[in-house]
């Protein structure tokens, strides 16, 4: 998995749609509702005629951990959900979620260390797995 | 206007609702769409049971400045879109945007910085306007 200044990245051969159900699948598995689903590729051709490929970000949430979140740092809510995008480009499917922690370092609460670490590891297994880079396909 | 760490903030009498449907329009006149409204009040509620007070985010996008922003650094929807958000807390409304220039200094791409200005600008119009501080009621 490659982490990059603020995001954790893989990168599949696996069709666009087949890698959006597929990551859709382990962050329920990983106890995420999907709060909202943005196509951005469908908003771009929308508002500016664009013609792109095809990108989804995904906002999730962990109700018990934003909560927490919430409760340590009113704010926060300025930085979530917490999203995972899947796009096409360079003919491949690349999987990535926000790095929670990277993210959360800008905030400088260390009440949120713990939180941040365990929305982390749940984001990178929903990476690897949504991806087929580990467990499968 | 405050400036936390990471975002633009500002505290007012306004009710809740009336703020947010300022807000809203304060968006729209700065060229956001909102992408994507997430009642926090309501899904804790229903996920947790939790009687929370109101809290919404609000993802705006502004599609021009969003397709430069992606087009010089793809994996920047794991960041998007920017979130406005309002809550009450202590008895006043409070309303907040992420700041675009700290969020994106994580990010170490220079492409982003022009956009990043034009972005954190417009939401601080938003947020002042939007709160009543600048311009009414």
């Amino acid at each position: 998995m490659l982490a990059t200044s603020y995001t954790l990245s893989e990168t599949t051969s696996l069709p666009f749609t087949e890698a959006v159900e597929r990551v859709r699948s382990e962050l329920q598995a990983e106890g995420f509702g999907v709060l909202c689903a943005i196509d951005v590729q469908a908003t771009l051709k929308e508002k500016l005629g664009i013609d792109g490929e095809p990108y989804t970000i995904l906002g999730a949430c962990n109700p018990p951990l934003a909560h927490a979140a919430l409760e340590a740092e009113p704010e926060l809510g300025a930085r979530l959900p917490c999203n995972v995008i899947v796009y096409r480009r360079d003919g491949n499917t690349h999987v990535s979620a926000i790095d929670a922690e990277r993210m959360l370092s800008l905030v400088g609460n260390e009440q949120l260390a713990p939180i941040a670490a365990d929305v982390r590891q749940r984001l990178a297994v929903v990476v690897a797995r949504g991806s087929g880079a580990n467990g499968g396909p």
